[in-house]
């Protein structure tokens, strides 16, 4: 049924396939007098694009989004917002060998069957391609957060296979291919990278996404939590296999006493907690990681089985990326953007009249 | 605004306080003619219950569910189940010290933030308490589940701070008080949790959850993916920092050649993916992970502050589990089974009328 | 699938069979801070409750409603309500011959054709007991519309059988059986309706609510209109066919110059659009008119078929209301608070924050 | 918040002003495997479309749709099918005196009221243009409909100012321009516009749907009932102002042994209820009527006031219906097939594996 919208009362419905005419999409419940423009989109679409670098796919896709309505004068109307990307790089190719094949570590084989057939040309709708469509939405919900919330979204490349960070320097991310904010590493990264491509082969990555400047009290108690819906969030990510808020799997062997968050007067003494607390936001910076698998279109040969059932050989050619988890940086702003920005108005929806909440805690340790 | 309820067309909606009169919900959704009894629902809740063994909490809750609707001669008859579970240990107590006060680590300060207001006893509804329900609506789900698709789910604890299982044996997890599926292990989670106990402190958990004998074709594309509402159930799941499907964090550092399953006439040839790709089931056994934070309220003296932002000195006394991980374990079944049974009955709505899919393999990797 | 749970972001989930343990519901998205006792929602209660006077059922069902939790210290505290009225009256009694024929005019055969089995007690879940939740709900609405927003709503009977009211008195509504709002009327129904006992039959009835002191500006465009939402509110109540807002059915024979309301510097010039226009409320009174059929319950012999499909005789024994119209009126109103409340809270997510909108018009005509 | 989504687990997601760049949407919950061209949604979009009798308006939109996605070698993959309708008749245009002004009868003030701003070119989101994305939609229902379960749907004008039909045959409803099934009204019809398009003035019409061949069971207990969805449905359809099933108001003055449907073995003796009893249809033909109030854009002089509250003078130019009821009949086709398909994938979520039904009565009275 159903499953191509994301968000309760600010929500994103998405179609479009890898090889078909358009990607596009509905954000509905962006409030009105938001000043938007394409070029507020493009810039995260930009930073997606495949081929950008020598290390991301050689594919031109362009991504050229287009604001079809919501917006009159500059400004959100708050009716909805249709977006459209033209696909233009369709070159007319022979996908007969794609077509009854299933590619190991790809969606071909779940689509066929729960579907009964599937669009095969370059994965259909399991494509990554579909990503851009919700970088484009994510792109209004970073623009609303910080306008009217001072929320900024952070998000980096936190280790690819065995090279991993040490500090992090935000104002760097934009400057390197790898989106890495340790300068330290890029030679590294480089190196790894080169021989990677060398052997045909592809490697996993950690990514982390931050929120700065967050307000408290965002998330739902129960089930829409704030790190529940995060999780859902980031999992729902082509390649994501693991999702960390805070200390994340590193909290099995913490005991309660070097855990727990001291809360002081000047604010918290640690964010071991990563921002949220019983679900809901503490005013702390956000703190997510995750892990994406190594891409599994890499030109080693490996076997199979086609349609039929049959074993068969398969070696994967074309324009592949040798490490997904580099361009699912802005794919984990553009997603958390959306999940922040759900709850900014979810929270309005309930808070606003009642009472009104002025922090206790005037700053917040980060 | 709301967010009590979970799921998308089998859904639970929950209400209640962890000193409140009663515990409740609506389970909406489930399919007409299942036999169903309250007896079927309290075995989890008994599983679930505190007090069951000296390592966890000594307060008796007791937990009798009541089914108040939905269910007429022995069977559900499609319209929405009544549950109740009424709080029978709702000592007369001394709450103005902790009314007053943030507990570090627990939603104290977050939920007075939100509301501006807050039930302080007990934590109110951000309490573990409050999975009770949860627990019972999952038992609803678990018997659906395999009673209609022979599906089955094992929870139980992988790893208890330092000590992690080697082994997993299903069938002596019920049989010891830690959820544990390795027997070697037995000793020295008892010999931990003892010294433990007399520290005073807390120790974080990581609990697993298998569903076997899985249909192929759960999930949906893009954002409502098998994996990803697991995620988000998981996380959802009080002192949950982390989920993992599959091989988790550790496909950061593996290769494409190492991660990819093989796909052979008889079945996969492993089970890196967790039993989930592009979002959709494989048939394969499905394999989630999740980290568990130690309990906050320990008797290690802490610092804190008071309503007023004043800095105040706390111990928390009271009982209390040193490993909130273990009673996870019922916690995780019931909302794996919530997750399943919600795309069993969406995948249905899409999927029956058109065509009739037979997996192409006969059997599978697990 | 689940179809018991109102509303977008305030919501109430239902249960509960006639003949069943008890009513209950989860109310959710309910602002903190509002002050709210069982006393509030028991006023309404009492009003829809049969046995109050000789043209209703004298079947005693007492609906002392309870609140489980969501209120703290007499304070909602934005938590889930939970709310639950005990069967009182569950007498003993031998429902074989029921259990084994369709009543004409009743859901027994759609719900066993849907269902495949049912709960024939009384008509179990379709039973208009049901809408004593509903009720209870909205008046928690109620309640928040009044304190927060100022809007009051009114239900009146405007006609029943042929019996039409002139004019419209809110202060005499609750003063007598029939919640009729003419005085001049009271005599002819009371006449009507004790001919109509004797005759063993039962009558249709036409219901208006009116809101008043309405803001302007709630209703989504598009598809969740405040008019849409209202007439699938109302069309869902037992009985209800037919569901008008402003001049409803007269529009068709009226001309665009008639109809359309002038708008002036004091206001509008009338009410024929009653209220809302383009899905958005206009600040009018909201105007709704509801045409509800006869009981099917009567004890005029009818004839029908027997769940083996024979045709068999009927004559419905037991106390049953010969106008279900006339207890209809607290529930229509119950459904339109809980419109009206899911909107404000609507409007407010995504409307508070990037502007601030005052009335163009300082009044409005009613 | 969000509005622009119809429907549960067959859901449509619109965009698009009536003067914007083009109208838009995303469908999904489509099963996979229908056959599915553009020429399926084209013929329901050349009936509702402008121009084609000299009763509407004379304004040429063309309305020719694409389906972006979901559709691959001529059937739906279960993915979300985008639609794209460019629109080509953005005359370049003065709108400055629209722009400062409230038409009556419009959602003018009310638009510029609720959201600070609108796009007031030709009513922007609110114009009746928008429903052509819905037809569209509709026609995927439509073609579901009737390819799955031979359900078939009828729209007809069934009165149009004083003019009301005797008879229905639906074999002339399209061969005429007024969509009227009474061979024996055209003359009268067509007479009675010709006058009121010399007055200038506009009128209002009643319109009615029929659904033959339907299955028994469809609509869920208590909330989302076939009727109420189907209400709601229809009240949101521009200019509606009051909905019927069955006999609708009528029903007021009828009597209990007069309006139930008596159950014979042959089928139900009559339709009063409509084809629905308990919110659940009963697979006899669904009978809905709406009452269409008269275009409020008409050249008769008439009073308003602009944005700064100042009355002014109006009178509307430009080409406008004087009867929007006429073109109204395929958009209620449109939404009730929404209605329908929404709810035939909802039935069979929920009771299609644990028992299957078979009509207890052959035949149906229609």
């Amino acid at each position: 049924m159903a499953g191509n919208t994301f968000g309760k009362i600010f929500t994103v419905s998405t179609f479009g396939e890898s090889h078909g005419i358009a990607l596009g999409g509905v954000v509905d419940g962006c409030p009105p007098g938001l000043e938007l423009t394409e070029e507020d989109l493009q810039v995260d679409l930009d930073r997606r694009k495949p081929g950008t670098s020598r290390y991301t796919t050689a594919r031109r896709e362009d991504d050229e989004v287009q604001i079809l309505s919501g917006v009159f004068e500059g400004k959100t109307t708050g009716t909805s917002i249709g977006l459209l990307i033209k696909n233009k790089d369709q070159r007319s190719q022979d996908y007969s060998n794609i077509a009854n094949r299933f590619r190991p570590g790809h969606a071909d084989y779940t689509y066929q069957q729960k579907y009964g057939l599937r669009d095969y040309r370059g994965g259909g709708r399991s494509s990554a391609r579909e990503t851009a469509i919700r970088v484009a939405a994510g792109g209004i919900a970073k623009k609303y957060l910080e306008q009217v919330h001072g929320i900024k979204i952070h998000g980096f490349l936190s280790q690819l296979g065995p090279v991993a960070i040490d500090t992090v320097d935000y104002s760097i991310i934009n400057e390197n291919p790898f989106f890495c904010p340790d300068a330290s590493k890029l030679e590294a990264l480089d190196e790894y990278m080169r021989d990677l491509k060398k052997s045909g082969d592809s490697i996993g990555a950690k990514v982390s996404v931050v929120a700065t400047n967050m307000p408290v009290g965002l998330g739902e108690p129960v089930f829409d939590r704030l790190d529940a819906d995060i999780a859902g969030a980031m999992m729902g990510i082509n390649a994501v296999k693991g999702v960390e808020v805070g200390d994340g799997f590193d909290v099995v062997t913490q005991k309660g006493s070097e855990h727990r968050d001291t809360l002081t007067p000047d604010g918290f003494a640690s964010n071991h907690s990563g921002g949220v607390l019983g679900g809901i936001s503490t005013g702390q910076d956000l703190v997510v990681h995750m892990a994406l698998k190594p891409t599994s279109s890499i030109s080693v040969p490996g076997e199979t089985i086609d349609t039929e059932g049959n074993a068969i050989d398969i070696v994967t050619k074309g324009r592949h990326d040798p490490c997904v988890g580099i361009r699912a940086v802005p794919i984990a702003e553009a997603m958390l953007a959306l999940v922040l920005m759900d709850h900014c108005l979810r929270h309005r929806a309930q808070n606003a009249a009642v009472h009104c909440t002025t922090p206790i805690i005037p700053g917040s340790a980060k």
